[in-house]
């Protein structure tokens, strides 16, 4: 298959304090969406935010890594429920993201998901590419 | 500062061929977005991917690492228009980013901005998480 390549882009105005940003979604064209340190740093008070962004990509990615390699086990799933938890530490970065998943599959055992899971976790494009933080999981059949 | 968690989720539906799933951004409540296999490695057909979603985490905390450091160094921006291209290849996985950088800063050179430019691509939370894939950089004043 051929590669693909998504862009995405941000307006910034002001210093990092008291400025805004604008994401806009190029590729998809889903929208533009506010963000600011504030939402980032405190309350996310509506707004996105990079780690929210990564959550976002780490949860559909995982899932879909699952889905596939459950499907080549022979034991497609039914449904997949991903969850990513972003911790975020000003001046330490990004120190941690805790995926969950639970799995409606018929005729697969907890071992073997957790296995199928713990798999996905690490193999993931995402989880390749995030190298530099810590990647926990917490796995479990409906 | 407290560290913060974002959380976002993905539901997925049947195999990775032909499932499909949907990311709910949890933090901020801005909405649920389709996602498949398809609009990942094909075209994306108005739908956003974790490449994409990857894009707007990197083109955000770029530009907040620059509005930052340039601040600090007396040279606050004006503005910053940021974008990241993430370049996906099935079966080998995120084999790149491409951050540019337009940037309008009173009283700053070109020299000194790309330098500034380059510590916020290395620098920031995002691309410090993203160890595992190149990060390359274009920055220019307007």
């Amino acid at each position: 298959m051929a590669a693909t390549t998504r862009i995405a882009r941000t307006a910034w105005e002001g210093n990092l304090a008291h400025g805004s940003g604008t994401v806009t979604f190029a590729s998809s064209g889903i929208g533009d969406y506010p963000v600011s340190w504030a939402a980032r740093a405190a309350e996310p008070d509506g707004m996105t935010s990079p780690e929210e962004l990564i959550a976002a990509a780490h949860s559909a990615c995982f899932a879909m890594a699952l889905a596939h390699s459950l499907t080549q086990a022979g034991t497609p799933p039914r449904r997949l429920e991903t969850q990513a938890e972003v911790t975020f530490q000003p001046s330490a970065g990004i120190t941690g993201i805790h995926l969950m998943v639970i799995g409606d599959v018929p005729g697969l055992n907890t071992a073997k998901f957790t296995k199928a899971a713990t798999d996905a976790k690490d193999g993931c494009p995402v989880s390749q590419a995030l190298a530099g933080t810590t990647i926990t999981l917490t796995a479990s059949l409906e």
